[in-house]
């Protein structure tokens, strides 16, 4: 017998493979370094500070102050033409706020969600809600395009929780407090993880959740302003379709058609407007407009005619003049602490994925980036002078930010315009919209509304991936028919089982080698080739005796260790049936694709290699890599293996192989 | 200028890569396909009815029973010899199991943790548990090895939620009746998994976690133990280290001498047993014996010297004869069948995961392969049957199961002798026991746990995986210092994070190309080559002018789609300045290693896609899988990306990109 000697093994190995597997520098990484670097890259992926070592102190510091506040950062190179375009945008935003901070759509569920008697009741704190956070955030704000305010979820998620201790219609004074005590929380938790660095968390909220989720709450919150369009002076507290249309159906009596007619003329005016914005982007100042001219003349109509004498409720008396500080407001009492906080986090995180998400899809559409973490940062600034200021929890709205976009900002200056115009309105003008009719701002309400359920990328969804269209539709109905937090709970707890579902199952696959390059013959020394999945390429070549299986898409840990052992076996079976007449006696792993390893995975490996042992087969390993090499080494399985069954390519693996089953079908004996 | 002209580029495409991408048999894939294949792979990994369809109807019964039924499967081939070896092995776990029968580590810390102020009430469950079980089990289970009894750490978990609505002292009968009812919910729980193939779920509690929570229970357990080594006659209800050992300290008035000194003469007998066995393997029988030794000469002592009325209290009368039906027992009044749901339910999914665990462990020995699903229905028969029959909930014990491997055991036949020497012996032998001393059982269960702290394993963690040794650390100081549930809850809340954290943070690697051939040069017709992380491989060849840049390890899905766009982002900035001479013309992004991408994955590669062309650069792409290639299809970014920009390997794509780049440096314009 004609054995292949350990030398002509080993010339074989070399030939080759010149450039060895590398086992050593990974083994020799201490884990303090391994964990730093994974930790940086963890929570740092943009590397903000890189190159400083060499700079000035001087030059250091004001180039961290420009990373931490954006404004200095534009303000730089800020002209007169930028502000130009920043003073046409903010203006117009200003107008869409205008009425909103009389009412905004949080002022309007929150009424109808505390079910107050009573629409005259002073104190109400949202009116002031759009003056001061806009100023934080064209200072702090990594968005060119936000427009920043209070949105309706996070706004009715607050009012359901406080008001599930405190009634607003029982203690109004109380109430306030709470919401303002809520949005320091908001802004504490906001910062907190942004300074944490911990954008991470929001990642986890996927945009087909937040589609449904939007769409959602959209649908609620149009059927709350139906409260408004029949004219009716009592409303349910709940939220689902279920019950609303079963109170309003219930209370035909509250009915009045004088708030219906008034208020369908003003949202087919509006849907108009839009319609023409739509088809002329030119003409964007007719829709930016409209919204106020519904105010005005809806202030005017009900003026001449008495509407609140004739079916036609209207907003009331408004208070005068600036935010008030509310410093003092706050409680942090041990009685009250619990609520604001639940409010103040829930409300925080929400308020924070939808700004974040609305940040980035228009930046997106101008190819420029947002920080998460900054972003993080500056709400949370934003709702901590807030609630000193008597303001509620704002975040980026989607609907401001789309007009400040198509209003042509430049900057977050904008948001700064907005601010002066609103709080000249507080100052000067707010008598005038006393007498606003309730239906004006509910039809303006649910024009904005309509375009936030997004059928189209909803049925796109639909089309594309059947799973993250169930993901939409299930925070949709999830919203519709219970609450706005079981239909969040319900999108996020999908998305997170559908991401742990991919790391217990990762992907196993044949490989096959496909000849691409320009050489002739499918031998081991042709010119370029990609060893593909055979399923993909039916034409991919695999040569007898050696399987070539690739495991990837996921680290090897304990939630798949099981599978893939079982997977793997099964793999080999089928090979063992599929060749019958030969033996199949090399095995080769391609872990090019792990990029971790867990020691439930390694006794997977070492498991899978007994087996193979035992039946008289060889495992060989294909490029681990740095991270996995070093627990292979460590664990004691790169020994067991043997050094010499490491290869860098699966072409290398596969020769070598075949070199050695040459070797034994002349009578040797391959080597172990 | 001397421009490549379309033909040209078609020619090269075409010389370099002869086997195109293949995006069609994919895009054709219809969903209900994919979706039942994907289905079949994550609950079928084994595919148990391969080939069926084939087979005449009475053999395909007859496969499908076996399958079902596993002792069909091994019954055949039994010999005589088998039997012998099972004998052997059975009667030796009896030993184990009778005096534990007799009142098992259950039954100890039921009593200890209920406080029940007499040691002779009736009707305590446990002393029958042995007996049913193990039979289903030898019919039903799959694995060989396992020997079946209650399990400390389920029983604890029984005991204290039951005990949380009825306390034992309280109502006896109502206590015994939740237990069979919560035994019954178990069997459920388990059966449904089993037959749903949710066997997935267990892969959670990965085995670090194991290890740390057995660690935690062992040491739980040998604290409860102390009552009975003080000869103390109440105890405290809780169980963490902080409480027991205060209660014990502040009662010193209850401790009696006799008791400690019998208790550490038998500990000191038991542990040198083991010992023995552990040094000879042969003399396992001396260890296996050593118990009911202990119980032997406990009683004769006791009875002789009358213990109990000298400071060594014993077990009592035992109740004599064979397990009454209990079925009329079983409680599905709404007022308790929620605390016995929760209590079957959580200690079910414990039991279970110990279980398999256990079975895992001793297969891997001899490496057989366990049946996650079957095991799961096979323990919820075991615990249905039981809870009709008096029984308490059964799992595979560690101890119970090392013994039986040990001992020789070739089938689960050892199961059924077990139960058959139970059954004499609760038929003929019960009084024998009444003398017991309480504090010999205690230093059985003692000795029993000294095994379970694995502070090998866990060193052995230390050392390979720090993570993983967190993992096992919280679990057994959430066990130690709360409860058994925190600890469970904290171990897999971290492996879950940990396994998330993967998805949110895939790797992405700068490639280089690595000669491995036999061929000369590093040009791009070589022999053989392999593009490897120039991390770790510092001398990998990088091309002028084009980036290779590997994603790999996760799905590109919503949880990692704005990190990846934020990394390639930098990667790009990076290599932009490394090569601050020459431009920076091609990235060539590797996604042969993920096997799955969604929507908001999708969208991240657009925007990639859109920010490079911005930048004057060209996005290449290789080696998509099935899957990813049907979603770049539907999504259209396949064609934006354009077919003759997807390459089958990175050697392809690069040459491809050298090609253009040369006919670009002539003159000519890259071709888009």
């Amino acid at each position: 017998m004609a054995a292949v000697t350990p030398d002509e093994h080993e010339r074989q190995q070399d030939g080759h493979c010149r450039a060895r597997v590398n086992l050593r520098p990974a083994a020799a990484r201490p884990f303090g370094a391994a964990a730093r670097a994974a930790l940086k890259d963890t929570l740092f992926p943009d590397d903000p500070f890189r190159g400083l070592g060499g700079m000035p102190p001087a030059r250091r510091a004001w180039r961290v102050a420009r990373y931490f506040v954006p404004a200095l950062d534009w303000s730089a190179g800020y002209s007169a033409a930028s502000f130009w375009y920043d003073l046409l945008a903010g203006v117009t935003i200003a107008n869409l706020s205008i009425p909103a901070s009389a009412t905004p759509p949080s002022q309007a569920s929150l009424r109808s969600s505390a079910s107050v008697s009573s629409d005259h009741e002073e104190g109400i704190p949202q009116r002031y809600s759009c003056f001061v956070p806009p100023l934080v955030y064209a200072v702090m704000g990594s968005s060119r395009n936000l427009g920043v305010g209070p949105v309706a979820t996070s706004s009715l998620l607050v009012a359901s929780i406080v008001g599930g201790k405190v009634r607003a219609s029982d203690d109004q004074r109380l109430y306030t407090q709470l919401v303002f005590t809520s949005a320091f929380f908001t802004g504490v938790l906001q910062a907190a993880l942004g300074l944490l660095r911990l954008g991470i968390l929001v990642d986890f909220m996927s945009r087909p959740a937040i589609t449904g989720f939007m769409g959602g709450t959209a649908i609620v919150i149009m059927l709350q302003q139906l409260k408004g369009f029949l004219g009716m002076t009592h409303f349910t507290t709940k939220t689902d379709i279920v019950s609303v249309l079963r109170y309003i159906f219930h209370n035909t009596h509250q009915w009045q058609w004088q708030s219906t007619v008034l208020g369908v003329c003003f949202l087919i005016f509006l849907v108009f407007t839009e319609q023409v914005r739509r088809r002329r982007p030119k003409l964007f100042w007719v829709s930016a407009m409209s919204p106020l001219l519904v105010v005005v003349v809806g202030c005017v109509f009900s003026f001449l005619i008495k509407g609140h004498k004739h079916g036609i409720p209207i907003v009331g008396t408004l208070k005068r003049g600036i935010n008030p500080s509310s410093i003092s407001q706050l409680k942090f009492q041990p009685e009250y602490v619990g609520v604001a906080m639940k409010a103040g986090f829930v409300s925080g995180m929400l308020a924070l994925a939808e700004g974040v998400a609305v940040g980035r899809s228009f930046a997106a559409m101008k190819n420029e980036r947002i920080d998460g973490n900054k972003e993080m940062v500056a709400f949370g600034l934003m709702n901590l002078i807030g609630s000193f200021t008597s303001c509620y929890i704002t975040t980026g709205a989607f609907s401001k930010t789309a007009v400040n976009y198509h209003a042509g900002c430049r900057t977050a200056m904008s948001n700064a315009v907005m601010s002066v115009c609103m709080a000249l309105v507080l100052v000067a003008l707010a008598p005038l919209f006393r007498h606003t009719p309730l239906v004006a701002l509910a039809a303006i309400i649910t024009s904005s509304m309509l375009g936030l359920v997004k059928h189209r990328e909803i049925r796109r969804l639909y089309e594309v991936d059947k799973a993250d269209f169930a993901v939409c539709a299930a925070a949709l109905l999830g919203v519709v028919f219970s609450t706005m937090i079981t239909g969040l709970g319900v999108a996020v707890a999908i998305s997170v089982l559908r991401a742990l579902l991919h790391v217990a199952r990762p992907s196993t696959s044949k490989l096959g080698r496909v000849s691409c390059g320009s050489g002739a013959g499918a031998g081991a020394a042709d010119d370029d080739h990609a060893f593909c999945d055979v399923a993909q390429y039916p034409g991919a070549a695999t040569a007898p005796g050696i399987l070539v299986l690739q495991v990837a898409g996921s680290p090897v840990c304990f939630a798949n260790a099981e599978y893939l052992r079982e997977r793997i076996a099964r793999w080999v079976e089928d090979e063992e049936k599929a060749v019958a007449g030969e033996d199949l006696l090399y095995v080769v792993l391609d872990i090019g694709g792990v990029t971790a390893i867990d020691s439930p995975g390694i006794e997977m490996l070492r498991e899978v290699h007994g087996e193979l042992e035992r039946k008289g087969m060889k495992m060989a390993v294909t490029n681990p890599r740095m991270a996995v090499a070093e627990k292979l080494v460590l664990s004691g399985l790169a020994e067991l293996v043997g050094e010499s069954w490491m290869f860098l390519s699966n072409g290398d693996a596969v020769a070598a192989c075949r070199y050695t089953l040459q070797g034994s079908k002349h009578g040797g004996v391959p080597p172990v």
